[in-house]
C-alpha cells in the first residue's frame, strides 16, 4: 500500500543507566510491535510519578528486571 | 499506630501458564512495596485488553521477559 504505516514509539530518550529499585513505582514493558519496531522499557518512579526509558539491551536493566522478579516479601519501610 | 494499614494487591488469581508474546500489548511489574509484600507481573493482552497475572517465579514468564527484551525490530504482519 502506497500509504505509510504510523510507526510509534513512546519513547524519544533513552535513558542510560538505570533506576534505584526502591524508587521504582512499576516498570512496563511493550514488546516490539507493528507500532513500534523495537522494545520499550519505561519506569515510573514513586516520588513524583515521572516515567523514564530504560535500555532493554543494558545489563543493569537485565539485572534490574530479575531483581525484581526475585524480590520476596520482606518487612518494609 | 493502632490503625491497621491497608495492604493491597491487584492481583487476585495467578495464572499458571504464560501469554504468547505475539498476543501481548505490554508488561506491568510492580515491585514488592509497603502496599503489596509480593512483586506482581500483569500481562496486557491485545485481543480485548484483557488483563492477566503472571507468575513472577516461573521459568516460562522468565523466558518470556527474556525474549521480549531481546527481540529486535523484525518484519510485522
Amino acid at each position: 500500500s502506497p500509504l505509510s504505516r504510523t510507526v510509534r514509539c513512546t519513547c524519544i530518550k533513552i535513558s542510560d543507566g538505570t533506576v534505584n529499585r526502591q524508587s521504582l513505582e512499576k516498570l512496563e514493558i511493550f514488546p516490539a510491535s507493528q507500532y513500534c519496531p523495537k522494545v520499550e522499557i519505561i519506569a515510573t518512579l514513586k516520588k513524583n510519578g515521572e516515567k523514564r526509558c530504560l535500555n532493554p539491551e543494558s545489563k543493569a536493566i537485565k539485572n534490574l528486571l530479575k531483581a525484581i522478579r526475585k524480590d520476596r516479601s520482606k518487612p518494609s519501610s
